[in-house]
């Protein structure tokens, strides 16, 4: 029975999705071999008929699907317990999911503001008008007013303070290895770095540093796709 | 043997403090005796003579003597390894340094400007004056000055959004049961509580029940010592 992992797939062969970073992490942390399946936004149907809902990743195995990163992030865990733990147990579980939150309203929320506006030459053509239309219409503006403030990129990084902080104390967010919590904290990095020409993290700091140990990981996972076209 | 915790004490019995309250939960939650030392900002010959600095608390065990809250909480968690764990193993105990730090820089970061103009009048009156003048001197500004905008408190409930969000969806950061993370997370909402008359959480929020919940954990450690003055 193999895993099924529906993945959002980018301009020539390209993955700037956030989600499935963590997810493809996570998988690799597990030591978890598994099929990939390429998305895009036009295959909306096939999404909503597998998982009844719309966003990606979309993990199946055999006739179990999961749809939300968290979700699958504990599916993985409590699936296959013999691979790596991906959280430490039931308090990591706990601290795990508040990281997350922390990480996608506080981090990946403000850097929409730095990178949106390079974002859909990452996407595949046919998802463009998609992308830009949809997030033009929640942000109630265009992607390059969004982005037109250099303040933006200043909110991100004094949002990245704590990490700065962490991370000049120890290697990892979970101490000396990494798990789950990197992964998630990581693909906002990788988010921007994937999907933007501009560097977001200081030279030189503690950030950048693990980003590029994070990057490393299972065989430079990080930069198994191609990176920003230009 | 006997753990000696150095504890700062305000006005009338008082303990504003957000660091003693971490402290003093990681003392419950392992179970262990402990007496304590009060402190004023009047003592700190004595507290640079035992630690080498002058901030509290400060933990005494036989001849060996910590500061700095984290390094308490570490000490505990490997001194009494048979007491509950305040981080669950090694991958929790990285993540609850970095909730430490989000909490420290990005709760109560921006909570000063809430409530540090009522705090004066919960430290001992001869701390008062110190306590003014070192914080205006870091402010640049009076504390009433600090406290005069009510962008203040929207900043700081802002900074709650992932809390809340994580309180959601479990009953603890820490997931089913509180632990460390919950503790230092907490200790920024006591100050608050024990140190301004004003309401910093917004009612029928899962903060407001999380808080609620913690107030009451062992023996309604939260509401043992006096509020605030008015």
């Amino acid at each position: 029975m193999a895993l099924i992992f529906y993945e959002r797939v980018g301009h020539e062969g390209r993955r700037p999705s956030p989600f499935s970073w963590r997810i493809r992490y996570a998988l690799a942390h597990k030591e978890l071999d598994f099929e990939v399946r390429p998305v895009r936004f036009a295959d909306v149907g096939t999404i909503r008929a597998l998982s009844g809902q719309h966003l990606t990743p979309v993990l199946s195995y055999g006739d179990h699907v999961v749809h939300e990163t968290w979700d699958i992030a504990c599916y993985l865990e409590d699936q296959f317990p013999d691979g790596p733990s991906l959280f430490g147990g039931a308090i990591g579980r706990g601290m795990a999911r508040h990281i997350n939150a922390w990480s996608d309203s506080q981090l990946a929320s403000p850097l929409r503001f730095v990178i949106y506006a390079d974002f859909p030459a990452v996407l595949d053509v046919g998802d463009r008008d998609y992308f830009r239309s949809t997030r033009e219409r929640a942000l109630g503006m265009s992607l390059e007013a969004a982005c037109a403030d250099p303040a933006g990129l200043a909110a991100f990084q004094q949002a990245c303070a704590p990490l700065e902080r962490t991370l000049s104390a120890q290697p990892y967010i979970c101490g000396p290895a990494p798990a789950y919590a990197d992964y998630s904290v990581f693909s906002v990095f990788q988010w921007a770095r994937l999907g933007s020409p501009k560097e977001v993290v200081a030279p030189g700091s503690a950030i950048a540093d693990w980003r590029r140990r994070m990057i490393s990981l299972f065989g430079h996972l990080g930069d198994r796709f191609p990176g920003y076209p230009i």
